[in-house]
């Protein structure tokens, strides 16, 4: 399933002449997008909705394109990154969709990603929905571990997936149009959680001769290290057994978060980004799993539907 | 600063007979840094309230004393791993401790390190306050990650450094005696926060056909990726510069939490583990620091003292 260390060179590719690309939306991102294409040889045909940010693409190479649907004619392969999902709607209202490949890389929920793949079939249109895990500065870099997460036809990705893949790694899972949306939001708020994470231990720190460059190695080792902790959690997912392979008990860990309010507290820092999780940890505690690990939260977050 | 990737093999040790350990608790930490003792050749005396557990350890070489004040009599380094910090006073009242070197590995608060090494120094006693980063299995297995970061007595440390090392790697932080439990909540807290993200990122997935074992190297991945912008949160915080190499702005990250917070209600999970840092994020951009990273958000958890 893992694509994103395939390079562009290996993908099969069917000519000699790299595929045209038609994109909406030459915001940052998709400025860093229609760069790599170009840098790669890929005919380029751009619009946005202010023209300026597409006249810049034309002195590098790009077409600029009058209107979406002009965009939209000039090639198979229309690539949408806009501002959200109602602009998609608005840009293609009108255009003939027959017979393109859209590739949805504007950022959504789920749901929208869903609708929208019904809305291009209607249209007669292949579709792809796609969550970008980079920064435009990670587009078409080599090595910057960027890449996006594409989901619903397989055909469509396997037919374009050398051109996808000049931009940034791909990672195709699976053919639910929701699911790129879903893994990128996923990874996206696991992510805010750990840099919340550490805002709260950069404040703890903060009026302490401790210098935050000496502090942030060890922390960014540290949590390096405890991230393979997710497999333990899959695992107990999977197997409904959620005190498998503990070591640090449910009722340790309440225990435990006594000493990191307490420290808090000493330091002068707000608990706010810690107590939230301590106390769906107590819910789980006194429903009377202490000898599980943590991961009963999940039972907290999203109860089964009855 | 960082010690812990020597072994004990390339310490200094100042005679070829192993420095001997009275060792006070003898719960799971206790017993796992009792037998990485013992293994490594140390005379080891042990001591615990619950006489069972130690007499355990008696089958495997260590001799047991009947009180603390025998145990801390038999050697000159004292380890102590009980409870909390009341039972550590609890414990040694009474016990003659001068000219001993203890090593305080007890779970506790910066304050409470501080206020026992005051007391130690009262009696006689030379202190180092240390955090064990590590669970017992890690204790005494070789390259498992483990570590204990120590403060207080820079004398102490690096005489009793090798033997220090059998157990797991050390990282001495500084005198101050409170900065151990310090570095060890910092790094607990900032790993609560990584997990609170990783529960509620299954929660995400839990009512779809993904997984569980499928998405979690996706999400180590991306954690382990993601990590190292603590390096830039450093550099901010030193510099004051919270603008400094900013990628993606705390006015793009707010409209961004949009996003995150929709597909949570779509996919039926309470965002109760995200909403906390949204809302600093939030009050940030409100005082007008939407160019900046979210560093800020230091500013609010543990404003500078006026």
């Amino acid at each position: 399933m893992n694509d994103n260390t395939s390079s562009p060179t290996t993908a099969p590719v069917s000519t000699a002449i790299p595929t045209p690309v038609t994109l909406l939306g030459a915001g940052a991102m998709g400025t860093a997008l229609a760069r790599a294409w170009l840098a790669a040889g890929h005919p380029v045909t751009v619009w946005n909705r202010t023209p300026v940010r597409a006249e810049r693409l034309a002195a590098e190479g790009a077409v600029v394109a009058a209107s979406p649907a002009e965009a939209v004619a000039a090639g198979r392969l229309v690539v949408l990154c806009l501002l959200d999902d109602a602009s998609v709607g608005e840009a293609l209202d009108g255009a003939d969709l027959t017979g393109r490949d859209l590739v949805n890389l504007t950022t959504g929920t789920p749901a929208e990603g869903r609708k929208r793949a019904a809305w291009a079939a209607e249209r007669g249109a292949r579709f792809l929905d796609g969550g970008i895990m980079a920064v435009p500065p990670m587009i078409g870099a080599a090595d910057s571990g960027g890449y996006v997460f594409y989901s619903g036809s397989s055909e469509l990705f396997e037919e374009h997936r050398a051109t996808l893949a000049v931009p940034a790694g791909t990672e195709y899972v699976g053919a639910d149009p929701g699911f790129a949306a879903l893994h990128d939001v996923a990874l996206l708020s696991a992510m805010s959680g750990m840099f919340a994470g550490v805002l709260h231990a950069f404040a703890l720190i903060r009026r302490e001769d401790i210098a935050p460059g000496d502090f942030a190695p060890l922390l960014v080792s540290w949590l390096g290290a405890m991230a393979p902790m997710a497999h333990q959690t899959a695992a107990q997912l999977e197997s409904g057994d959620f005190t498998k392979g503990v070591v640090s008990n449910l009722a340790m860990q309440v225990a435990g978060n006594a000493t990191l309010l307490r420290t808090a507290e000493e330091q002068g820092v707000s608990p706010e980004l810690l107590t939230p999780y301590m106390s769906l940890m107590e819910r789980r505690l006194a429903d009377g799993h202490g000898e599980e690990d943590t991961t009963g939260v999940v039972e907290l977050l999203a109860p089964r539907k009855g």
